[in-house]
């Protein structure tokens, strides 16, 4: 089924992630370096997170829209900071032409009159496109705030990618907004980053820690860049999503002015944030274990699967006849279920796969079942299974996905707090950090100590949570003094 | 409010389009050469459609997946039909970094040395990259058929752009299947031609031709073109999809074959099925006045809005009251609706601007009315209004939506019926196309034909209607035999 030999996750976890990746049909790498194909299976849980966040930016009062996915290289290096930061990993179109190869007959070559006067970047992200618009919109306060998210496409060119945690390009959803005020601004940046973080615990099941990046960290062009912060079974940390705090960096870059209400004229406060088909990783790495894919009832394109047991063509219809009456009844209570009647496959077999899938709820019945009006119900996440009357099946199943739902966030809660471990020394930190988890350690708050740690033990802060407790100690790295603790780890 | 001239139909077509699309703020031209901005109210028109395709794909198997935009161009050329298609309007990316400019502080070049091995086309289309995916996906007839569609962005280099219209960059999605047989892929291609006749006339409420492409008009790589057909308000032809049966073009340019049930091989059999951001552009035209855009109710984001008739702010008040239960019951029935109480604008202004966005109900109400338990209600379409009992109102929203999405259809019918002529000669020919409309000639059938009638009258054969009745009959142009009439017209 796949070309990748399954591995458990203590033997090679990055080999087990890719194992997943491919059995359960989510992804694969494409002829074109670093880029990724989604597979139907991996989209149709990419669709379900784009529906809920798409619900909870609009609640929030934002439109979509859409800006064009090149950027002129005189506009992309407006925002020096911002430029500086892409430069690297940019993919520049240079020509928009294709001619027959005159040597080389049903070839063809790129054709060197063709060439751009002007270079396009393929966008990395879009503030400079975006904020070149905005000037023609913004007049006066009036035309404030904007509050615009894109769902899209970008690239940025990576050497070592791994399908959907670092690809070229990726799929995304990015948010620009534009304020009067900078309190405005923050309080957008914030309100995102709450967004995100229950986006992240409520749908996806995954505990995430709200702080803010170091200046070391932070996305080149912002003031403050927010995040949430994830573990994953390694005890590394995912990066989940960014709420970037802009200030007034791409106004100015793109002279973006307004008139206040006293008729003064001020430059306009940014923000902008995003999650990408990373979260698809993340939600792989958290959930996930030795059997496959485990997914939460509330992203899985399929809730329920049914497998009938069945010797004969009789039985399998009389099992189908009564299937279909569970099937209509869990539909509509909105559980997405799929009846699995293939009959060249053994039910074993069938078991394994969607398992192998993470179908967090399957039910199995047989011939004695319809006799005795039972069901068997098994649940992916425990891999508990019991038989059920099913005079009461829909409650049953309703009750079991909150539970599954529940039992994986509080058990990748439990997780990360066995593995988020106070520490005092370099001794401590090590230990962490080799054995996989989130050390909390003062640090003296200079960029070089940072930089010097990094170098030493490949582990970055993660953040400055947001609900930290100020606590005087010191710098485990230099004795400096220290004003409070930082969550350090290695990361994705 | 619009940079561009107010003017009427008939003053100046294309002048009358470009007011709409910018006053009704649905799109704008970007800093990128033929790429266009779509502004929050356009992309919401664009996501309820993409809403209903999207169901309507889902309901006949289709399951949605992502391809990378990048095509190797050694991939790109393998259909060599499809590649000389497309070559002359390729973006190329050729190098994947930028670096400081040496002698421009603060400016970025492109670096030599981050140039690519093989150049990346920006997908035009995604035949290639998709086919070359398949070849790994099938085996034997067990694996088919694949049915999947893609919502993408492509870009083809067009000089002479307009916005929705013709445009560098759109937004589309893209149907990609795979079979077995030839009778299955012709069917799927037929089914999709269906999807989207059905979509055009029940939700844009736009009468469609179905037929076939000549071959001079038919998609570089297919066997057979299916397309909709629509005529525009100024008797212009608008192709507004197409279907295309690929034969096993693609199977054979990536060596892509199947073991079928009597374990002999095969190419797999192909289709591939499109619309675009383009169909903004044609619901634009086909109902859209003097007075601004005109919009289906199944399209509207906004469907009814309330402008309160107030001299105080206590009158306001009051009236607000109401309206918050008249909008509740509204929303209930799963209307959109929009109270508009800005209180700095006057109603006559925001009866304008509401005209102007297409909302297809408006309501008005004021003191006098809160005393008469009446409400003024106006219709977009006729621009007819009338005062209401209170009573009833939901139940008269509901009605006058389904009667407005009715009449907007019959009218473009009615437009396309009286514009639709039989012609038997070369004067009559040139009558009807410099009126504007549709000319229904024979023709016999040659392509050489088909390009002197093009270039003498700039007019093409839009497409052979699927439901045409055979009758004998000569071709206006060369007198030759022709067993059956196509359809001719300008076209955008």
């Amino acid at each position: 089924m796949s070309e990748f030999k399954k591995v458990s996750r203590s033997e090679n976890y990055s080999e087990w992630y890719n194992y997943i990746v491919d059995a359960a049909e989510l992804a694969q790498h494409s002829a074109v370096k670093g880029c990724m194909v989604i597979k139907p299976y991996g989209y149709a849980i990419w669709e379900k997170m784009q529906a809920d966040l798409d619900k909870r930016f609009k609640a929030t009062g934002h439109s979509n829209a859409y800006f064009p996915l090149f950027i002129p290289k005189s506009l992309f290096e407006a925002e020096e900071k911002n430029a500086e930061g892409f430069a690297k990993e940019c993919a520049v179109v240079t020509h928009y032409r294709l001619k027959a190869d005159p040597n080389n007959k049903g070839k063809l070559i790129v054709d060197p009159e063709a060439k751009l006067t002007e270079e396009l970047v393929v966008r990395p992200t879009s503030e400079a496109i975006i904020w070149n618009t905005y000037r023609g919109w913004i007049q006066s306060y009036r035309d404030l705030p904007i509050l615009i998210n894109q769902w899209a496409n970008v690239v940025r060119w990576e050497m070592r990618t791994r399908l959907f945690l670092r690809t070229a390009e990726f799929l995304w959803q990015e948010g620009h907004t534009a304020h009067a005020t900078k309190d405005e601004a923050l309080a957008e940046t914030k309100q995102m980053l709450e967004v995100y973080a229950s986006f992240a615990e409520d749908i996806m099941a995954m505990p995430v820690i709200k702080g803010v990046k170091t200046a070391n960290e932070r996305f080149a062009g912002a003031d403050e860049t927010f995040c949430i912060e994830a573990m994953m079974q390694d005890g590394k940390a995912l990066q989940a999503g960014t709420s970037h705090f802009l200030g007034q960096n791409f106004a100015k870059a793109f002279d973006v002015k307004f008139t206040g209400k006293d008729g003064k004229q001020d430059f306009v406060w940014a923000t902008s944030w995003g999650v990408s088909t990373r979260l698809m990783g993340a939600l792989i790495m958290t959930h996930s274990d030795d059997e496959g894919l485990v997914l939460p009832p509330k992203l899985a394109p399929i809730q329920v699967v049914i497998v009938p047991i069945f010797r004969s063509e009789e039985d399998l219809a009389a099992i189908a006849a009564k299937v279909e009456v569970i099937k209509f009844q869990l539909e509509e209570k909105g559980i997405s279920v799929k009846f699995d009647q293939r009959d060249t496959l053994k039910p074993g077999f069938k078991f394994s796969e969607w398992e192998l899938k993470g179908v967090p709820v399957r039910l199995a019945i047989g011939m004695r079942d319809l006799q005795n009006n039972t069901i068997e119900i098994a649940r992916r996440d425990t891999k508990e299974k019991k038989s059920l009357s099913m005079d009461n099946l829909t409650h049953e199943v309703l009750t079991l996905l909150d539970d599954i739902q529940n039992n994986l966030y509080q058990r990748a809660l439990n997780f990360r707090s066995e593995r988020t471990k106070v520490v005092n020394s370099k001794e401590e930190f090590v230990k962490v950090l080799d054995e996989g988890g989130f050390a909390l350690a003062h640090w003296d708050g200079l960029s070089e100590t940072e930089d010097k740690i990094k170098e030493e033990f490949k582990a970055t802060i993660r953040c400055i949570p947001l609900d930290n407790i100020r606590e005087v100690g010191v710098c485990f790295f230099t004795g400096n003094p220290s004003q409070e603790r930082v969550v350090f780890a290695r990361a994705y």
